[in-house]
């Protein structure tokens, strides 16, 4: 007989889910101190269960990019411990009255915030996320049941079983944290088809594992960060701010969601801005791709294919368009946008506020860097993803995200007639 | 070559979904009163053309059951253009500012309201459905693509040839309102698949249709309706309270989804009140269908099958148990509800908040009937759907749960360090 570990493992967290559905904010933080002195206890035995991982990338030829992301450090450790013990300081979002009344034949309704219950999280290397998502899960009030990619295997196995026996010591379910230990594809399937196991699945990883997971997935999903954003530089732009807005969106940190991959320019600014802004683009390593205007300004620009404007290109490559007009760039931001973040540049009201009302995006801005939708930026104080669909999240979500609401009603015999 | 009616109607409900965004409480409400009016002018239209859909109906060999769901008169015409009327006086969700804060670093963050897009309403035989999704995502600004049953294709194809009109005239997009006029099953899954055309489908029907909505849709689903609902007598319940609850909530109308298929008994009072209660149950026509000692206290009951506690019956059939305490209600109630409402006479305020605190489900009530989960019982003024899910919209959804929300940045050159 085949042992169905998704069956038996979500059976467990549901079990779990339950418990911690009530567990006090008390008890919730005590088991997020242990887990964060269990993390720095447990150091070296995590260490060495990385080096396992790193040393079968060498030999399955991980690709070199992956290592920095799969390694971790005492260093790193101590700021993932770090970042448990933030979590602590976060109000529990569990138990919030969202609001209430009573209703003419004296019904009192209240709406309250509650867990979710059991949530799956399908991620790829970096082995922080198994840490992260552990604590947020239980901080809200819920299961989690981690499923991590291969390469990374021996750290996560080891960083649950830190993590669990330390919420086990706190006198909450030790099946609040589960790993899937299965890494083959079939299971992680499985996951997204575990309707009554799991509530919500959340993916964190590229394009390609979440596009998997919205297909495939009957469970609910939350999509989480695919950003192809933009910065339209306006006619009354100011010129230094546009400058500094669009570099640092741009190249501050190119491999992030809320990066910019194009830049639109008004063509009444082109001439006297474009030819600086791209300059010091390339200076700081920006292959340009420009449509035919910006290419006959910048020489340096190579010519623009139409597969770049819907590119994330998540690098230091950025697409140059000059339009006519705020309504063009509304309509190519409109075409080609991933609804994650777009950004206007202006000193004209009446053109920030079209392009704040008209743009459809998790975040929209006027005269600031793309780079801040964040959960931390936006002062959440933590965040287990950025969601770009419209349904339940949208934008960075924090453990109010891993909530739901129930009806809670009060009555003294009421029935209907 | 196939002329792909999904993608031809989505993109044109995507371009009205982008004006509809936009468009002032004002402007909606005069295509409401539009819409109303012209239901009323274009009632024989309306009448000759579900005389065609009950022709057809006749010469099918539908269900006797669906000829009643089908039909219009004056009367239901007249009722479902009250009912548009009735949407008008609702408050317009978009535009609510949900929350707001200056951050440190000067740049100020509002969570607005906003429509969700273009909803898909995938739903059957109740040509009012049509009217009143229609209205229902117009008042929150969306577009709306609605597929109903092959039953009803005049009616809908007229009543939404009205709607669309009705709205063109009030000087918002004809394409507001749209009707899927190939009623092939094909054409249903492709709308589950229309990512990027669609933004949220909400099917409305029979467990088999949610079902399948929720298995195939690659596009994020509201899952709606199906209820196995209890209530549960505890020790301390009001005898007569836990009749009048137990009754209404069994057979003021038992074919909806908050109505219960179970009853549940603390052992210590089933002597005392179940014969009573069945006895009332049986007089209204009841089925009475009870584990072994519900058999042995009364002798009109069945003997209950494994498969009757998890069965929405949806008619005259009430499963009964006699429990041994409220944990074992409790635990009956986790293994077999579908989490929609359930329910607890007690007069007992630890049992009460145990129940309430335990019970997961998308409505809790103490001592009153299940029948109140329901958007204009809880004050909505008007309700899409009841959500048995847990993201984004739990229990009766009024016209919020047809929003989502976006966050609008302003800023004066704050770049990210």
């Amino acid at each position: 007989m085949k042992v169905n570990e998704i069956q038996i493992k979500g059976e467990k967290a549901r079990s779990a889910a339950t418990i911690l559905a009530t567990a006090t904010t008390s008890i919730k933080n005590k088991a997020l101190h242990r887990m964060a002195s269990a993390l720095r206890q447990h150091k070296n035995e995590i260490i060495a269960a990385n080096a396992l991982d790193l040393e079968a990338g060498k030999r399955d030829g991980l690709k070199e990019s992956l290592f920095d992301r799969l390694l971790l450090t005492e260093d790193r450790i101590e700021a993932i411990a770090a970042a448990v013990e933030q979590i602590i300081t976060l109000q529990d979002p569990v138990g919030v009255i969202l609001n209430g009344q009573t209703r003419p034949n004296g019904l009192q309704i209240s709406k309250v915030q509650v867990p979710l219950g059991v949530i799956g999280i399908i991620y790829e290397a970096r082995p922080n996320v198994t840490v992260d998502a552990a604590a947020l899960c239980l901080k809200a009030g819920n299961a989690a049941l981690l499923r991590g990619g291969k390469s990374a295997f021996h750290s996560n196995m080891k960083l649950v079983e830190v993590l669990a026996k330390a919420v086990e010591e706190s006198g909450l379910p030790v099946h609040s944290i589960q790993l899937v230990e299965n890494t083959d594809r079939a299971l992680a399937e499985e996951m997204m088809k575990a309707n009554g196991l799991i509530d919500v699945l959340i993916p964190r990883g590229g394009a390609a594992l979440i596009q998997s997971v919205v297909k495939n997935a009957t469970v609910p999903v939350i999509e989480t960060g695919v950003g192809n954003c933009h910065v339209y530089i306006d006619e009354t732009a100011d010129g230094n701010m546009a400058q500094d807005i669009a570099v640092n969106a741009k190249t501050q940190r190119p491999g992030v969601c809320n990066a910019i991959e194009s830049l639109l320019v008004h063509e009444a600014r082109a001439e006297s801005l474009l030819p600086e802004i791209l300059e010091s683009m390339v200076k700081k390593g920006v292959e340009i791709r420009g449509c035919e205007k910006t290419c006959a300004l910048f020489p340096k620009a190579k010519m623009a294919q139409e597969s770049d404007w819907g590119e994330e290109f998540l690098s230091l490559i950025l697409a140059v368009k000059i339009v006519p007009s705020l309504e063009a760039a509304i309509d190519h931001i409109r075409t080609y946008s991933s609804k994650h973040t777009e950004a206007i540049v202006t000193q004209n009201v009446t053109s920030a506020e079209k392009f704040l009302a008209e743009i459809d995006a998790a975040a929209v801005y006027v005269n600031a860097s793309t780079r801040f939708t964040d959960g931390f930026e936006f002062g959440f104080g933590a965040e287990i993803g950025i969601s770009t669909q419209k349904l339940h999240a949208r934008g960075p979500m924090g453990l109010q995200a891993l909530t739901s609401s129930k009806y809670i009603v009060r009555g003294n015999g009421q029935i209907r007639s």
